[in-house]
């Protein structure tokens, strides 16, 4: 299997640098020296200082405050319990942020092939299609289409959605209790319009997750397909041994 | 919170045609029109035919095989249940995959702060590092960077990593019992040198993934950081309510 085998390039290098220096010497909310002292302590291009910056930024391990300068990221970003972690508005309060929904879409559509998978239920059925924009405290978190069988939801209007968890909905407005929820996920990257609304670079780091939540009966109750910033969701997860 | 709101771009544009067709009208197996006729049916450059194409390719939802064109992935991508998957080994055997693991790096080395916080030893102490690229029927899967302490692996050889999966050296060779492996993972992208060792563009999608493991007494027995091919890690979990 033979392989290219290219240069590391500087802004790589320096990231490799920046990350060894914050793993072994610094601690959470110190700051990192300016753009320019880099630039002229190790003779590198403000360019190739930037794309190392971004790159330490993208992955978590720094945060930028404007007019500030940059620090260490604190490690509240405690990773998430992935096994909690399935209600985004329990997730978040339970990180102590302020969370908010705005509701994109809202529609009433029939079912393709996929959705119609999905659910359960017949191709050209009747379905809720809805986007969410899942934001904390002002920064946006994670954009989310879901899919709604429409005659377990007879009534559910937009402002419903807007106003209380998916969840709560389900269970409280609509009598049925959720059994499970089967959740898929692996990292890709942000498209164009996944970026503008996460407030993102395009190509920049994402978990794509797609959840299947049934009821009791064992019926699918509602089908998400989430796109998660990389640097706002971090999970763990154990494996005991028996 | 002002957003720019950016045109979709022509390749992202037939990304979502192209999905949204595999989703609703294709089968896995089906081959996909060339690039050449996509290019002539929808009026686009073969520059942009190839990015969507390669988006395709990069998120698993198409494969490519040389001279005989482009086809929908089998879902036999079938997605590893995260809570089983903490063997490479034992993951790849389930999948039906035939693992090798190549042993890049193995050197004893004075733990720095981050490898001494990481298994619970004074800094300075002799550990084990060594980096491993997993490989699955011929394909670079994952590449792991992996701490030890020393003193609980005395006599541990480059050839006993290369030959036997390390749990099984924890567990056979060295008669400690594995009690729990604690994982973080986040969505991240390749940086030069993983791109190279993985065989993927630099920038495609990753996951990272972070496993501390513990014996009974409570005591760290591995570190280790992994990056895995979005492509060809695809997790699931299931929560369950009560």
């Amino acid at each position: 299997m033979p392989r290219v085998q290219r240069k590391k390039p500087l802004y790589d290098q320096l990231f490799d640098l920046l990350r060894d220096k914050i793993d072994d010497e610094l601690n959470p909310g110190d700051p990192l020296p300016s753009e320019r002292s880099l630039s002229e302590r190790y003779g590198l291009s403000r360019t190739t200082v930037r794309l190392a910056m971004s790159q330490l930024e993208a992955e978590g391990l720094i945060v930028r405050q404007h007019g500030r300068g940059t620090f260490v990221a604190e490690s509240d970003q405690e990773p998430s319990n992935l096994m909690d972690a399935y209600s985004f508005t329990e997730h978040m309060k339970s990180l102590g942020r302020t969370p908010r929904t705005e509701v994109l879409e809202f529609e009433h559509v029939e079912a393709t092939r996929i959705i119609a998978e999905q659910l359960g239920i017949r191709l050209g059925e009747e379905a809720i299609r809805m986007s969410r924009l899942r934001i904390a405290d002002g920064v946006p978190m994670m954009f989310e289409s879901t899919c709604l069988p429409a005659h377990e939801f007879r009534g559910l209007s937009r402002s419903d959605v807007e106003h209380k968890p998916l969840y709560d909905i389900i269970e409280k407005d609509y009598g049925q209790h959720i059994s499970v929820a089967d959740e898929e996920f692996c990292a890709s990257i942000a498209r164009t319009q996944e970026a503008n609304a996460l407030d993102i670079a395009e190509g920049a780091p994402v978990l794509r997750l797609f959840r299947t939540t049934r009821i009791t009966s064992g019926a699918v109750i509602e089908y998400t397909r989430s796109v998660a910033r990389a640097d706002q969701f971090h999970y763990k997860v154990s494996h005991r041994r028996i």
